[in-house]
């Protein structure tokens, strides 16, 4: 796949939602999740959570993989629960973390390119 | 598909990138792009130059979808322009802006589901 691209190229891009224009709604929606996801460490620690032996991991697990605080994962942890990318269960002392795929189904579907998601559907 | 995810779910959620931690590295560069949408305003811009005739906007074509000024979008798509999202072209008086389908399959292929990205591959 070459890196140039033409307008006839970025016609056949994108999704069926990239094909016609998100309204200010949805796009408030998606942006969310992509604003969450957006910083480092957070898309560290959804991918620490997503790999982690049993798909689910607790601050316990992730705070080793960081120079930072427990405090400051855990104000991490809240912002990707808050936007619905990962969801938490206490037991016993600790919350359990796991990824959420419906949410990152619905914020990749709008990205992923067209002949990809035609091929799935 | 259930809303409802167990951790068995979550474990096969994911991406092959998912399915192991992201470096530092490659988490900055992914979490770039994810900031650049991660704003309503930007994520409709990026969905009506995707959608717009021949796949390409100029900032003329924009503005009248948004109550906000010349300027203000401008700014929006040079961040948009400057995570890789979407590239321009000076034709006479006006700059074209198209998506880098690249960028989206790049940043998409992280969140895909892996029994999705199974079928592309």
């Amino acid at each position: 796949m070459s890196v140039e691209t033409s307008p006839e190229d970025a016609t056949q891009c994108c999704s069926p939602v990239m094909r016609e224009p998100l309204s200010a709604e949805q796009s408030a929606e998606l942006a969310r999740v992509f604003k969450a996801i957006g910083e480092p460490v957070r898309l560290r620690l959804l991918s620490l959570i997503a790999s982690h032996a049993g798909g689910e991991a607790c601050v316990c697990d992730l705070t080793g993989a960081f120079e930072l605080s427990g405090p400051t994962i855990s104000h991490h942890l809240k912002v990707l629960r808050e936007a619905g990318v990962i969801e938490g269960e206490r037991r016993g002392t600790w919350i359990y973390y796991r990824v959420r795929p419906e949410t990152l189904r619905a914020v990749s579907s709008v990205l992923v390119p067209a002949d990809a998601e035609a091929v799935t559907a």
